[in-house]
């Protein structure tokens, strides 16, 4: 394929881009883009060509769950209002076949499944063999908007980190690649999104009250992120950190990301479970 | 947007495709192109810039969901092996944000299923307000294959056709605009795709054996496709029937039907519910 673009993909984004890589929060530019030189320009002309070897290998995956294989991928978007998961979905995950794809979003949790332990509503929603999961917010919420908020007892959101890294390590032995991805952006560029919201009445839908609310609690959420990334970052279930106030990179890095996830799958077409070659003397004569 | 091709968009689909205007199954074309005097070519490169179209009122109609409007869209997909339902999902579905699309297959029930009403495993997968559903087979497969294999007593299947239709009246009563899809192949398609199947070993995962065993009862489920079309198609949930030898007509007809359908609604964007000029206030000196 002819490349519509000099520049190189974000290099290693599994290495650059591991939160523990990352250093603290405080200290991660939103506006940077590790492991990439190149302009807003190559990273959307590459964000297309690389879609393409995206959904191929989505599409391997999808085969092998097809044929019994139980792999699959999650991948954990977390991030402040207007962030850009919803974009993330749009873009990235557009790019490839909806019939391998699970999404599911996580908002205030309703009463049935307040009644429920905090990963019932996950558990439910889970990708089953041969999808990609894409959990837009998730169990961290669990950590976060009730560590910011008190709304449930300290003693009982603090033993939610490990409940997270036992829940999490039993779906990585169960063949589910984990991808955990923090869009960290910065609180201008929120109020610069959520203004342009305003501003349009096309993207009014986009925008609630309550947004302004919680910019409130920037800084008490930056805290609890870098809990969950201290608390949680481990070996069977990542943590990357992605600075996201250039759109363009967030999404070129999410792509790479689940790029470098399939690639280690190491996923050739599956064997066939049939004879091709009595088959063929079958429907010859059907 | 300059058009790619001179071809118009194929005519007024929802009354050239209904299945009462196409007459007999028996008697239509699998390779027609009802309504639409381009060539393939042109097909092609309308999908494309209808999918633009197709995907601006998506997004419409996924901000109404978001914003308390209860309407959705419901698109059922039926036909016979290899007849391109999952193409359906891949090349006209994928052109939309995956945020609003929840897609379900129905395969062979599962104990838990049978244990059930036909209608339960269907009513769990209803698209939820603002979304568009997708069926990859569906509830019909109950008056099919069921019918076909008498997998249950006749006096049981023979009931179905009035529960279903009273079903889809209260969808329709509830809001979602309901697309039943029958896309009609030829025999002779289906062994050339199959044998496409069993020749390419990046295909092999799509083949199942049991795929030719299906081809010999062909008359009998073209026959209880005819019943289906003539015990439940009407205007509360119509039945359309798409020529489906060329994958790119049915593609584009599909897109034309999910258009028509979306248009029909009437979606301007939402109104704002809260005072646009009091939540800048707010947001500057937050």
């Amino acid at each position: 394929m002819a490349s519509s673009s000099d520049a190189e993909p974000p290099a290693a984004p599994t290495t650059t881009l591991r939160a523990s890589s990352m250093g603290r929060l405080t200290d991660v530019d939103p506006r940077d883009t590790p492991g990439f030189d190149g302009y807003k320009s190559d990273g959307k002309a590459l964000l297309k060509e690389r879609g393409e070897l995206l959904a191929a290998l989505q599409e391997r995956l999808y085969a092998h769950g097809r044929s019994g294989d139980r792999r699959s991928i999650l991948l954990v978007l977390q991030g402040m209002d207007t962030s850009g998961k919803g974009g993330i979905v749009r873009h990235v995950v557009g790019m490839v076949d909806p019939q391998g794809v699970s999404h599911a979003t996580f908002g205030k949790p309703t009463e049935d499944e307040l009644a429920h332990d905090f990963l019932w509503r996950i558990r439910a929603k889970l990708p089953t063999p041969g999808q990609i999961g894409v959990f837009d917010r998730s169990h961290y919420e669990d950590v976060l908007a009730v560590r910011v908020h008190d709304l449930v007892p300290e003693q009982e959101w603090q033993k939610r980190y490990d409940v997270i890294n036992e829940f999490e390590r039993e779906l990585a032995a169960e063949g589910t690649t984990v991808i955990k991805a923090m869009l960290h952006i910065s609180p201008d560029e929120q109020r610069e999104r959520l203004t342009k919201r305003l501003n349009r009445p096309d993207k009014y839908w986009k925008y609630n009250p309550s947004d302004i609310d919680e910019r409130a609690f920037w800084s008490a959420y930056q805290e609890a992120y870098q809990v969950v990334l201290d608390r949680t970052d481990n070996d069977d279930a990542p943590w990357y950190v992605i600075p996201a106030d250039r759109k363009w990179f967030a999404r070129l890095s999410i792509t790479e990301l689940l790029i470098e996830a399939l690639e280690a799958l190491d996923l050739e077409w599956p064997e066939p479970d049939f004879d091709v070659e009595h088959e063929k003397k079958r429907l010859a004569e059907s």
